[in-house]
């Protein structure tokens, strides 16, 4: 299950004062989204693109090393130029097309992996096919391995010498909600790819297209040409469109629970956080159900309660590894109130708390789980996640009047 | 991209007269959704509770053949017993547990997919450990191939010598409400089972576990032990948990626009569609999205439109193969209303259509993509999907005033 975030700045995120929001209120923007890059995902094909803006002056480049991203500390993403890849990467590295790249393919040849993220329209310089404007961004996987290993050595241990290094353990992580969008975006996509070397359909290895992507498996390996002329057997997913070439996002559901007269919220708790710590209850949705049926079906089993009504509230990425949270609201039906945690054993502990803790639990006991509470903590009060937590952002609707349309208490 | 559906009955589902319901009208059943049955997630580890599962007199066999399943005609769903199968999956296919399983594993031995679907509780009969009662669901593949050729091809001779057939493409199935998310659940995990046989990990074959909602990736296999006494080299997915190892389920998007005013609804068409037909637009979640960022993506790289606020109405499963579709509302910001197609050229059309021209054509214009539209039809008229489609319900949401508190025009 995921865990809570570390707190950061209130997101910055683009809404209009719409019917919509009058009706609705603002829309939440959840810690992870709210990306300034405009990813126009129809490029990454085009290596004519990709090769343009790899080599513009005002491009950056995020670098990675074992999904560790290169920091200025805890709270900026270090920004570096293609100047710095270059021996990692190569001159070119989108020189041929993808159709040449596919049928040149060799397994054992190892190719960092470059991630396209997007283009920052907030800053001028480059131009392409008159539409398609912004600062560049990509992110590139400098781990010294392989092939590259010396070259990303000697990167690692000059920029140290400037005085950046990785970032170790994402609870160091605090970055601002735009950076932490396209931190997100790079850190995402280079798990998968590390996660997939072997095609899942016929076992053989695949290769990183459409700028990181896509994985696809070639019909030919140049690797194996000496044995069999590189011919590889068939594989379903060169027929048609397979969803085992795109990227893999796992729906996730978080709920806030309210009892049937709307008074009070469900909480639950795991063995290993801290004393009085609580939370919404979380869990993956499972193959053809719909989250409202993820949602009843996750709270029976992990509290017992029968929920009646499910509201969907707003929705957060989570790249640990690849998670969308899908947050909701649901409301327990009037003789499905009683806790039972023996069916699923996850929790230690569910609770059914009045709006009215919750409510102080917000002003006074939310921090990151290994932070203290704030100093109008009282030991032995309910202890939440923070801000940047959609969990917490759940319960504030829910104490708001979310669900019932005038606050609770 | 997903199809309209097949028009279908109102699907049945347990709402309560809530607070949220006041609030925020009935919840939204979408087809696909609406499972009688209680999956008990928890006991598919619990090889005792599978076998006396599937050997009780009660319990219920949905039969498929290369993921179609077997039909009384196109409105319902053949239920078979454990006898029928005995033959192709064996006498007691959970006799072992799943620890001596995975030890014992041998890639050479073809076992047919066996599903437990869950239990439905409006049945009595079978009982376990108190708590756990109902008809007991599985669905097991009857595919003739491997070492069950012969077996599975006098069954399937058997079954059509009663009249019976496995459905013939996903237009000839219109299933009640409650069998359709039964289906759902057996075709999703079949298809994920059959499309997964190797470790996109380290490449090697995987056997499925947790009565089919898992794959792992064993340590030994005794079909190689003559060559390298049946190690296997390390596998990512076996320090902590994989995602790898849990069926796959695709986010996508589908989103009614609004215009600033709210007076106008956009709608776009693909090239292959019938004459006048249009609908929602729609696309796959990238990584590091949340939803309410995918829909303002999609409709801005399939039309150019600028979208503000999005809120999420409701959620469909979607088992071609593995689709969440995310149903939102989205409302164009006023200087973003200009169509353009040029970005990503997947639509032949895109459109304004008054919400009066919807409305109307929700009354006269509705059908599954290969029928006739109504009656009341007149050529040239706006065509759109089946009530059974989650477009539908969105246009609908739209007209009857879900964005604005009151019906628009
Ligand atoms: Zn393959
Ligand atoms: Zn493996």
């Amino acid at each position: 299950m995921p865990l809570p975030q570390p707190d950061l700045p209130e997101p910055a995120h683009p809404t209009v004062d719409s019917m919509l929001s009058r009706k609705f209120g603002k829309e939440i923007a959840n810690y992870f989204s709210g990306s300034p890059l405009n990813r126009v995902s129809f490029l990454r094909p085009d290596h004519t693109f990709l090769s343009q803006a790899l080599n513009h002056p005002s491009t950056t480049f995020v670098l990675f090393n074992n999904l560790e991203p290169l920091v200025k500390g805890p709270s900026e993403l270090a920004q570096r130029t293609f100047a710095d890849v270059k021996a990692v990467v190569g001159e070119d590295p989108f020189h041929r097309s993808e159709e040449d790249q596919i049928a040149q393919y060799n397994s054992s040849l190892y190719q960092p992996q470059i991630i396209f993220l997007g283009l920052d329209e907030r800053k001028e310089g480059f131009i392409y096919k008159e539409h398609y404007k912004g600062q560049p961004w990509f992110a590139v996987d400098v781990t010294p391995k392989e092939s590259v290993k010396e070259a990303a050595e000697k990167l690692v241990a000059g920029l140290k010498s400037e005085g950046l290094d990785f970032s170790k353990g994402r609870m160091n992580l605090s970055l601002p909600a735009d950076q932490a969008a396209i931190y997100a975006e790079a850190r995402h996509l280079l798990d998968w790819n590390a996660r997939n070397p072997y095609c899942a359909s016929c076992g053989y290895k695949t290769l990183s297209v459409n700028a990181g992507f896509k994985r696809t498996c070639p019909p030919k390996d140049i690797a194996e040409s000496v044995t069999n002329a590189g011919d590889r057997p068939p594989c379903a997913t060169r027929t048609g469109i397979s969803n085992l070439c795109f990227p893999r996002t796992d729906p996730t559901v978080i709920m806030a629970v309210v009892s049937a007269d709307g008074q009070k919220i469900l909480l639950g708790r795991q063995k290993r956080w801290p004393k009085y710590w609580y939370s919404t209850l979380a869990g993956f949705l499972e193959p053809a159900e719909s989250v409202e049926e993820a949602v009843r079906r996750e709270v029976w089993e992990e509290s017992g309660i029968h929920l009646g009504r499910v509201v969907i509230h707003s929705t957060q990425p989570w790249p640990y590894p690849a998670n969308l949270m899908i947050g909701a609201i649901g409301q327990a039906i009037p003789e499905g109130e009683t806790i039972h945690l023996g069916h699923d054993a996850e929790l230690e502990d569910a609770k059914w708390f009045t709006a009215g803790e919750v409510r102080e639990a917000l002003r006074v006991g939310t921090s990151g789980l290994g932070e203290d509470a704030g100093p109008e903590y009282k030991e032995g009060g309910l202890r939440l996640p923070p801000k940047t937590a959609i969990a917490n952002q759940l319960m504030t609707a829910v104490v708001n009047g979310f669900a019932s349309g005038t606050p609770m208490i």
